[in-house]
């Protein structure tokens, strides 16, 4: 195989016939596969499903004297508590547990800080003139619409193989009207890179203008290797404390990915005092979450170790699938030379950057041979890559031989949008 | 018994002295009771601990070729919303099915009126110079609550036998700036009335001067009678359509009082393009609710007739505490002449109004003796009765034993209170 950029145009209009033709056979079989979501298989989630009937009696349900099913415990029940804490690795009393989404928990932080404002805030967001959030990208498109709902003005800040920019990060947050930054700060969404330990660092040390700016640290993988041992990571609320801005962090998590996406519980992790502080806005909003599907995780996950080897369980299932993705890229793609892409070693994704300007292109081919995928552009602010090249690969629900197929598919499109580009360039 | 006010002052001073000593003897016995909030009891919860288990395996799961243990399905699963439909009598595609909590869905809505505005705002209410709220009194804390939270500005509207005084009702939502009304139409909190069909129909026909005007009709006690049949009670939802404001009003129920309060399901139930425009919104906010537990309650409670047939059994529970209630007022109180009080049939309160400037004073008491109660003034807007006379018994969470001595303490404390403002004028 030549790559695209050493070949002439008649090398390329025969190249492009024959991809085309291998397009039209895939098409022809009428698939309908999708790599769109980071959506865990029915393997994982039969593999979990002992949890349903954890708590059976009565009895189950009682635990240091609070009867789970009863209303109360509104930051969540203690054991529940001390089970994030021991995950995360920060105290309990910094911890509040939620419900099924930590979206959920991430975004009700925003509009508490729009309509109320944060502990830290002297005006609720909604009375500033104009508030500004930092989104490293490629990223997660949820985080980004959040705040582009409450109408902050998205920045974008590259992410490089350490994390985000950080020199840029250390500038941008002179600018007081610079509110926040939205991190995944392992396994990212959607490069499945994990922070340095200088990131990090870099982090805790921020100085930013703002006195209520909000690091968004959403740990959603934090335990989720799927491959090699898990891989310690600090705790970003010590290290805030250290640092002397204990309440500029909250950190983000859930089992989402552990147990069940459509059943399980959520943490958010802040200092103490945040913690107090939220608490009584939440107060208002409800009386507790669900604090029986919150013993029945505790029940069932233990701790952290346990819940390790959980996770030890569940990479037997991912891995298989992120070696398919990587073998048919490395076979179809890598000699051609017009992409690249990660091997991630834990979370739900591989980003690939492709030939700019041809990913929108490339999906719409995708679509139209029945294989879904992340629309292109939304691992960007306002969901514009202004290179179109970034397309966000999530192969987590379909079986091996699916996943086989739809990458084959993938890859043709790729082909032919490439091909396409280079002849009118 | 001679009633208070026709005592002279030898007889107060007397009668004093008696309730003194009862009261002192009372609290000697170091009782811990409470009576604070509608919790249901430990027999309530027991009553329906087998729907812990009704999804054990994976299959279980399935439904409609939909696996709720994943992610999906952001406006609940079908089978939830056609539950609730049958509950209220409204179309599935008008509901909007929740998790844990009710009072969560309300709290959302109007925060999202103030973010984002509703359907019919002209503007997020943040924009708005004033927001007015109507609250009938005596009401729920927790409803006044969330809008003071916003910093709308709470009317009282008084209760009547049949309902919201709704010439006043009618004449205040002529003001622009009143932007909606807490309303408890069945066995309302804390008073137990039902509204009269000509209420309903007068909510239905009102004609708010702001376009955005919100009717919150928190169905909370919609199948909860402890006394009698159940009383089928008119669709909001379709009677605001049939007068031509089929945007106005937004119902809410919940499962907290007929299975788990800690892990129950909730609703919202709207208009069509109501529910449409806020899933839109709530899409920014999460991936969905808690479908197991949505499942988990279908299976259980199957539909409407079902659950009916389950809540006869739960007044099993209810009626003989309320029985208790009424029993000891009647005997200790009533002769006495200074409180009147309801006689419900559904619901979780008795409302009591003693003796006015008194109420505070007997609650005061009753902690000095172990028994707490909702705090007096709870039922008004901004905690502050005008009387000081309102007080909202809670009798579903203790035994019978321990309501009786409860109510005992309970009626002493009314008493001295009473006798104390005799004495003193």
């Amino acid at each position: 195989m030549i790559p695209y950029e050493r070949m002439n145009d008649a090398e390329l209009r025969q190249e492009y016939r024959k991809v085309s033709q291998t397009y039209e056979s895939w098409k022809a079989k009428g698939l309908k596969l999708n790599m769109a979501r980071g959506k865990p298989s029915k393997l994982q989630l039969d593999l979990v499903s002992d949890m349903l009937t954890v708590l059976a009696e009565p009895e189950d349900c009682m635990v240091d004297g609070t009867d789970a099913r009863n209303y109360g415990e509104l930051q969540g029940l203690r054991c529940a508590r001390e089970y994030w804490a021991d995950v995360l690795g920060c105290r309990w009393e910094e911890t509040f547990v939620g419900g099924t989404s930590s979206l959920t928990l991430m975004y009700d932080l925003i509009s508490k800080a729009y309509t109320h404002g944060l502990m830290t805030s002297p005006r609720p967001w909604c009375r500033e003139e104009r508030v500004r959030f930092l989104c490293p990208s490629p990223g997660y498109d949820r985080h980004f619409r959040i705040t582009q709902s409450f109408g902050a003005e998205l920045i974008t800040v590259p992410m490089t193989e350490s994390g985000p920019d950080m020199d840029m990060v250390e500038e941008l947050v002179k600018d007081p009207c610079v509110k926040g930054i939205w991190c995944v700060p392992k396994f990212s969404n959607p490069e499945g890179i994990t922070y340095s330990e200088e990131t990090v660092k870099r982090f805790a040390n921020l100085k930013p203008a703002a006195p209520d700016f909000a690091i968004m640290w959403d740990n959603a993988y934090c335990i989720h290797e799927f491959e090699g041992d898990f891989q310690p990571f600090p705790d970003i609320i010590s290290l805030c404390a250290q640092a002397g801005r204990p309440h500029m962090v909250y950190e983000f998590a859930s089992t989402s990915k552990i147990t069940f996406p459509g059943g399980g519980i959520s943490v958010l992790a802040a200092s103490r005092e945040n913690i107090d502080y939220l608490t009584k806005l939440v107060s208002v909003q409800m009386i507790s979450f669900d604090k029986l599907n919150q013993l029945r995780h505790v029940r069932y996950l233990k701790d952290k170790q346990h819940t390790l080897a959980l996770m030890k369980r569940h990479a037997v299932i991912m891995a298989p699938k992120f070696r398919t993705v990587l073998e048919v890229l490395e076979r179809e793609i890598a000699p051609l030379g017009f992409a690249r892409w990660n091997r991630p070693t834990g979370g739900y994704f591989v980003s690939l950057n492709t030939m700019p300007g041809t990913a929108k292109r490339a999906l719409a081919l995708c679509a139209g041979a029945g294989v879904t995928m992340t629309e292109a552009g939304a691992t960007y602010p306002y969901g514009i890559d202004p290179e179109d090249s970034n397309i966000r690969i999530a192969p987590s629900l379909p079986p091996v031989e699916e996943l086989e197929e739809a990458m084959q598919v993938f890859a043709v499109c790729l082909k032919m949008a490439a091909l396409e580009k280079c002849m009118n360039p």
